[in-house]
Parts: C-alpha cells; structure tokens; sequence
C-alpha cells in the first residue's frame, strides 16, 4: 500500500515524464505552464488512492490520474478568464502571462488531451469510464453556470447554493475516485460507494473552504481571508445568515453585500459580527461534519479490508478538519 | 440509397429531436441558438454518406453525425471569439448576442456533449472512435494555433499553409468520414481509404474558398468578395504569388499587405491584379484539382460496388467545381 505522498510522487513523476513538448508552441507552452504551477494534486492523488482500495497495482490509474488533473487545469483556464483572475496560486493567469485567445485555445486543446489519456484505459472499461468524464465534465460547466447566475440574482437558497457547489467542485472529485474504483477492478456497485464518498467529502471540503475564507487563519489559509466577502459571494455562510437573522439583520447583511466600500477591513468585520451574532461558523461546520459522516459512511458500506480503506480515511481527515 | 438531401433531412430531424432543452438555460440556450443557424451540415451528411458506403442503415450513425456537428459548432463559438466576428452565417454571434464568458462556458459544454453522443456507438467501436476524434479535436486545435501564428509572421512556406488549412478544417471532415465507416461496418483499412477521401476533399474545399473569396461572384459567395485580401490573410493565391513574382512585385505585395488603406476596393483590386499577372488563379485551380484527383483516387481503391460511391461522388464534384 502506497502513502499519500507516495502516490503523489508518483504522480508527479508521470507527468514530467508526459510534459506537452510538441509543436505549436504557442499552444503548448502555457498547457505546461498551468500543469507546473501545481497544487495539491487532490484529484489525481485520490483517483490513484480510489483504485489501490481494490488493487496495490495503481500504475494502470497513471493515466486517467493525468485526464482528470488536465481536466481540472482546463477549467481553472477558462475560470480565470471568466474572472477576470490575475493570479493563480501566486503566479500569473495564463490569460494575463500570455493573452485571452491562448487561454481560449489551450484551455480547448487539453480537455481533449484529457479524454487522450482517458482512451489508454482497457477497452472493457472505456463505456464506463468515458461515460463518468462525460458526466462530470458536463456538471463542473453546469456548475460553473449557476455560479454565474447566482451573482445577478437576488436570492439563492442553500439547496441550490448546495446543488451548485456539488456541480462545480464535488462531482470532479467523486467521478475521478469512481473512475480510480474501476480501474482497480471494482464492482459498479462499490464504485458507486466510492463515488458517494468523493462526492460528500467535495461538498464537506467546498464549505470548509467557505468556513476558512471568512474564519481562517490568514497565515494558513494561503488566500486573502474575508475575500468572499469583498466580492459579495452568496456562500453557505451569507444564505445561512439570511434565514436565521431578523428582518433588519437580514436587510443589513444585503446591503453589506451591495456595496464596495473604501474601508473593505471594516466591511469584512461587520459581516463577520453578523455571523456571529448567529453561530454561523458552528452551522456551517455542523453542515459539513453531515457531509463528512455521510462520507465515511460510503467508505463503511465497501467490503474490503479495513487495512486497505486506513490511508484514505486519513487523507480525508488531513483535508478536512472537523469542526465544533 | 439515401441521396444528400435525404440524409440531410434525416439529420436536421435527429437534430431537432436532441435540442438542448436542459438547465441551466443560461449555458444550453446559446447552445441551441448556434446549432439552430443552420448551415450545409456538411461534415454529419457525409459522415451519413461514409456510413452509407458500407451499410444502407445509416441510423445507427446519427449520434456520431450529431457529435461532429456539436464539436464543428463549439469550434465556431470559440473562434468567432479569438477572431471578434460579429456576424456568423449572417446572424449575431454568440460572444455579441450574449458575452464572452457565455460563448466560452457554452462552446466548453457543447464540446463535452460531442463526446457524449459518441459514446452512444457500440463499445467495440468505442476505442477507435474516441481515437478518432481525439486526432481530429486536437488536429483543429492546432490548426487554428497555426493559423493564428501565421498572422504575426513575415514568411509562411506553401507547405506549411497546407499543413495548416489541412489541420485547421479537413481533418474534421476526414475524421467524421472515417467514423461513419467503420460505423457502417468497414474495415479498418478501407476506413483509411476514406479518411484520405475526405482529407483530400477538404483540403480541395479550403484552396477553392481561397479562389472563391478574391474570385468569386459576389452574388454566389454568400461572404464578402476580397475579404481576405482586406484581412491581410496569408492564402494560397498570396504565398504562391510571393513564390513566383518578381523581386518588385514581391515587394509590392507585402507592402499591399501591410496596409489598411481608406480605399479598401482599390487595395482589393490592386492586389487582384497582381494575382492575375501571374495567373494565380489557374495555379490554384490546379492545385485544388490534384487534392481532388488524389481523393477520388482513394475512393476508387474502395472495393465496394460503384452504385454504392455515386452519391459520395456526385457531392464532391457540387460541392467542388473543378478549375480551369
């Protein structure tokens, strides 16, 4: 059985050795440049992580590790463009470093790289596994959308903001670990399990990032804490808000959240003592604590060796930390 | 045997039955609004039509034609972006009529979607269709790149021209030609043969709208004659006088090309008098004429009865008059 980290080093390694050096340039250079800045590497790592559940052998994973960490690059792409996003884990958006067409372009060009390394899959199981991509790229557009939306309308209901972070975030991941399940020989019906649990630990993972964006410590945290606050998001925490406050708090929450104020320190802290006065941040993590448990309940219900399901518990819990 | 405009029908009927109806409207309305503006559909009747040359059941080809003609449509919405087309087929492009970010999340989805209707075929057939397609997407891809890079270059050689219109806008058709084969049964062999058809045919279809747009009746075109001369397009009919013409007139014609005069006709007309002293225009006739000879040659290696080939036949010589 292979750690996290050495899973991640092992991904690692097979993509420099899968690095886009071919021609055009001009169409390939940034494809390298977002796929070098790096990140955690989550998706891949716990698609290789799904696949040792049912098989130590995860070489065979390498590729469909690859599909999905280039899917997820294509969409930070085309999200950062949509955003209008200067920075990118502290380096240059591919659309400021080189122009908006490029972004466009090698965007477009690495989703089909994705489905390249998703087609060295085993014939038997490409039905399956095109048909699990299809499904979730189609939920991070569908999800990506209703975040567009959510900005001009005037109300959202946490049900929906919950749907729509499931679309955006949590199907990448819960499809990646199904797809993993599958190549280490899975049952459908135990890639389904693990399906769910991607899925539950995605949305339990987006509102700890919304609990962290408005909470976090700004040293760990790696992001501006209170940004979401600055650009008026509707997280979990402002919906939440809205539905426990009095009718003055409420409207005073929306007119925070209308305006863009020379003092945004002193926007973020009226805010803050909003959710507070209502324990938001504890109904928030009582929320994702419900998603984490369902998550594990998932991981319970697969009939493998408890051994075997050690290092993803862990993993989980390392990204993931419970509150209350 | 289905004849083009049957086939035509019989599409545009699958078409009309698979209309993107779903939520959210924001991201599958434009969807809809550019599959709705027609066009020849080209690529899914001869997909039909190479489905046809093997098995008169060209049903069961019908989600591969309707993916080709996705995918070609997502290319429009993301190219109609980088090139800031207002108009596309006469009607307001989707980056004008609605904006960018919804043209690029759109065109995203519909490529995804493309895939999603391939993988209706058979699962035998699956790998080498995503195989197929793969090329095919990235072969585009690159095509534009190289057509873009070639803007901002002083010196872009013949061969490299065709390697980029071939690219660019024949290994779309080609591929969709070779998926409707092997989905008509064909062997992989005479699948190729009919892929070099339609690579042939299209590169041919490209060198003609090269002659068309500086040549061409301006009430048959249905584009703008000299287009491409006011554009500066580096075009066959350019690079091939930039071959020929004397040290003078090679001079002139980069100068005619670095320019936006007030006066675009008589920019328009000197430049076509250019072409004329070198007889350019029979050049690239001859050119067309031999890409067309060359596919009609791979059709003929076909061992299938020639009654089964008329049609094919009879739609490469409308859709291509042969020069001089």
């Amino acid at each position: 059985m292979k750690n996290t980290a050495e899973l991640r080093e092992l991904f690692l390694n097979y993509l420099a050795q899968n690095s886009f050096d071919d021609e055009p340039q001009g169409l390939y250079a940034p494809v390298n440049y977002i796929l070098d800045i790096g990140g955690k590497r989550m998706r891949p790592v716990m698609l290789l992580m799904a696949c040792q559940l049912f098989d130590e052998n995860v070489e065979k994973a390498l590729p469909a590790a690859l599909a999905v960490e280039i899917f997820h690059n294509f969409t930070l792409l085309h999200d950062d463009i949509m955003d209008d996003a200067p920075l990118r884990r502290g380096k240059t958006t591919v659309h400021e470093k080189y122009d908006t067409n490029t972004a466009i372009l090698s965007g477009d060009v690495m989703m089909i790289h994705a489905y390249q390394y998703l087609a060295k899959a085993s014939p038997q199981l490409l039905p399956d596994l095109l048909r699990i991509m299809n499904q979730l790229a189609i939920g991070v557009c569908e999800g990506q959308q209703y975040d567009m939306d959510f900005e001009t309308v005037e109300t959202v209901s946490i049900p929906e903001y919950l749907k729509m972070i499931e679309l955006k975030t949590s199907v990448l991941l819960a499809g990646s670990m199904q797809m993993g399940a599958l190549i280490g020989g899975a049952s459908a019906k135990d890639a389904e399990q693990v399906y769910e649990f991607g899925r539950n630990v995605g949305i339990a993972f987006q509102l700890q990032d919304d609990i962290l964006d408005t909470f976090g410590d700004p040293e760990k945290f790696g992001k501006r804490v209170g940004g979401d606050i600055v650009q008026n998001k509707k997280t979990f925490l402002v919906l939440k808000t809205l539905e426990l406050a009095t009718a003055e708090d409420r409207q005073n929450l929306h007119q925070l959240l209308q305006t863009a104020p020379a003092d945004e320190a002193a926007k973020i802290e009226q805010v803050r003592t909003l959710f507070k006065k209502y324990k938001i941040r504890q109904q928030a993590g009582k929320k994702m604590n419900a998603y984490l448990d369902t998550a594990f309940h998932h991981l319970d219900l697969l009939e493998i060796p408890e051994a075997r399901k050690v290092e993803l518990r862990n993993l989980a819990h390392y990204l993931i930390n419970r509150e209350v």
